[in-house]
């Protein structure tokens, strides 16, 4: 996330933030809620930094102020970033010094319970574990993710931002996307296309042609686009807001007839993506946005196929909470953001993956985006100049 | 780390690795070794790729076979890495199920010490241990290092090609770094050089200049290079063998005389670097070699502004075992890598740091980087186009 300033207008939403998950530690028997660098850490505190090795930990007490220790070294970085505005005192610890005891020395006297974020690294957690006596850790991933699952309008704008960003690259897939070129020659014009309409960076370039679309998370290889080919495109990454995007459309490359067996399978994608999204409203469980997507393919005869979950939640992380995965009976609320993205993937043949992000809306899905779904065969004659 | 496959000559080299862990893992007391993906994967296997939030989990027995756990879906992108040559068991586990339901299958039926690699996320590790009754978690990262730490002949020589690769960016930073620029354009000019010149990707552009050199941990920002600047330039990145870089060099920019306390602190730091150098070798200890360097910078009576530990070690992290620090009383031995970076850091004013590479030789050091270190002061009629 990009460093928030002290002037920073979201002072107040870090600062409720933070009371908020105090009061959720305090309701569940955690003394204590300690969060290290990565998404956790700029969702209530607007700013994640940390080198490494070295011990940076945000420390909220159930019950008491919050407090942030950084290495010496970095902590120049802090200034003019919103914690020194917030109500939380700043401690620094030096190479040479034994940073869970500078830790210690800012968990509350009788802190028995700490909980840690699910990113922290093991050797933190377990070394903060052993610098308490009778210490016990738990994972405040969840109480965490009870406050992110819900997005505010802003998060939400922001998400609408990100969704309109990588829109535009997919609606530019055909200026690089045909016969002769290498997967990562057109990933490479993809990622840069997804800086250039206002990401931070290009998270993750997914260009699978032919069979490699067929498994999910084939990123891009130096195998050669052929006419014909089915081309799963899912592309994505954090905005300067820090929200991602997440968006995969499948298109066929032009030059040949396109066989009924691609226009059928394309056609079950489309409708199980249509059913999972129009399934999205208040008051109805994760697991059942599975079951609509999952019940078209099933019943086309292509359950076997569909090897994944239909969705994850998505915000300062590409994946996070809710996941719409069967046996998670989770309510979904007005401000949830997950994708919806069924496929079919045939071994050896090619795969079919359509991809929007969802907001639940006061009572229906909001779509972040808008790229037609239907198929679209690239003209023979695209050029990378368009 | 780049996949490697199949056919890699370095099957041996990983079989005989995970085989020296579980020896360690059985006179410690582990019962097994868990290790997500990260640099300890790649040590191990050649390969670490995994999804986010999805577990993915070698298994190493203090006593029995190795097994790998990893997503169903990302199952084909471990087709072709060494580990489906290798004597270890793959697993798939699948969307719905419970991940650490599966982990179980793989343990040793009485495994009760669970020992976890120091950057397994806390969600992992703390399921795992929940999924084991009566499981005590301790970390697996001191018997992880007491390996990663003794490079091998193969590895000192990767170390080397990183060093050459990024001396060939030092020894260009006249072509970019002049007055009238910003750090930022600067340093985009230096990430895009880092790869000319043959790293995977850049990992870290330090362009501190003026008082921003007096954070060692400042990247690069709006400012505008003057003339007279002292600037700190600190790189590196992975090579495609995986093996970082890390170089630091402090020049000046030209078009101003050099003031005397520019040269004398820069003097200093030079000596102390050098002393730092000299001292290695093996059978002495890490903390020594800080005590080289620190020496030379107290004595001449700067010592409250070297606000750094001296130097760490690198390898497929560029921060790892062993930590040249105060404290630290492991003993060198020949073959070990780290780096020798002390620094001055004067708030307000500048910072000079001067940072090689070195490997512990058979009676001395072996420097891994070899760019001048003596002051430079860059022409301020520098080009662009050199």
């Amino acid at each position: 996330m990009a460093a928030e300033t002290t002037e920073s207008t979201l002072i107040p939403t870090f600062t409720d933030r933070l009371t908020r998950l105090a009061e959720l530690a305090n309701g569940r028997g955690a003394d204590v809620v300690l969060i290290t660098p990565g998404p956790d850490l700029a969702y209530f505190i607007g700013h994640s930094v940390g080198s490494h090795e070295r011990l940076t930990c945000l420390v909220v007490p159930a019950d008491g102020r919050p407090a942030l220790l950084v290495p010496t070294l970095e902590r120049p970085g802090w200034a003019n970033t919103p914690v020194e505005a917030m109500d939380i005192a700043i401690s620094t610890w030096t190479d040479g010094q034994d940073p869970y005891a500078a830790l210690v020395e800012l968990l509350p006297a009788d802190a028995r319970v700490l909980s840690v974020d699910y990113h922290m690294p093991a050797v933190h957690a377990l070394n903060a574990q052993a610098a308490v006596p009778g210490a016990e850790l738990t994972l405040a991933g969840e109480l965490i993710a009870e406050l992110r699952m819900r997005k505010s309008a802003e998060e939400v704008a922001a998400l609408a931002d990100a969704g309109a960003a990588i829109d535009r690259v997919q609606r530019r897939i055909g200026q690089w996307l045909r016969a002769g070129r290498t997967e990562n020659e057109v990933a490479a014009d993809i990622a840069a296309a997804i800086v250039a309409e206002g990401h931070e960076r290009p998270d993750f370039v997914i260009v699978g042609s032919a069979a490699n679309g067929a498994s999910p998370h084939h990123e891009a290889s130096d195998r050669v686009i052929e006419p014909g080919d089915v081309v799963v495109i899912d592309i994505g990454g954090p905005m300067p807001s820090g929200y991602f995007s997440d968006c995969t459309r499948t298109y066929v490359v032009g030059g040949r007839p396109v066989p009924e067996r691609v226009r059928e399978v394309y056609e079950v994608v489309r409708r199980a993506q249509a059913a999972g999204v129009a399934a999205v409203r208040p008051g109805v469980t994760a697991e059942s946005i599975d079951a609509a997507s999952r019940s078209v393919i099933e019943s086309a005869g292509f359950g076997e196929y569909f090897i994944t979950r239909t969705g994850h939640g998505i915000g300062l992380e590409v994946h996070e909470h809710p996941y719409m995965v069967s046996g998670n009976t989770i309510t979904l609320e007005e401000g949830m953001a997950f994708s919806v993205e069924p496929g079919i993937y045939l071994p050896g043949e090619f795969g079919v993956r359509i991809e929007d992000i969802v907001v639940v809306g006061e009572s229906g899905p909001r779509l972040m985006n808008l790229a037609p779904t239907e198929l679209i065969v690239l003209d023979a004659r695209s050029t990378v100049d368009g």
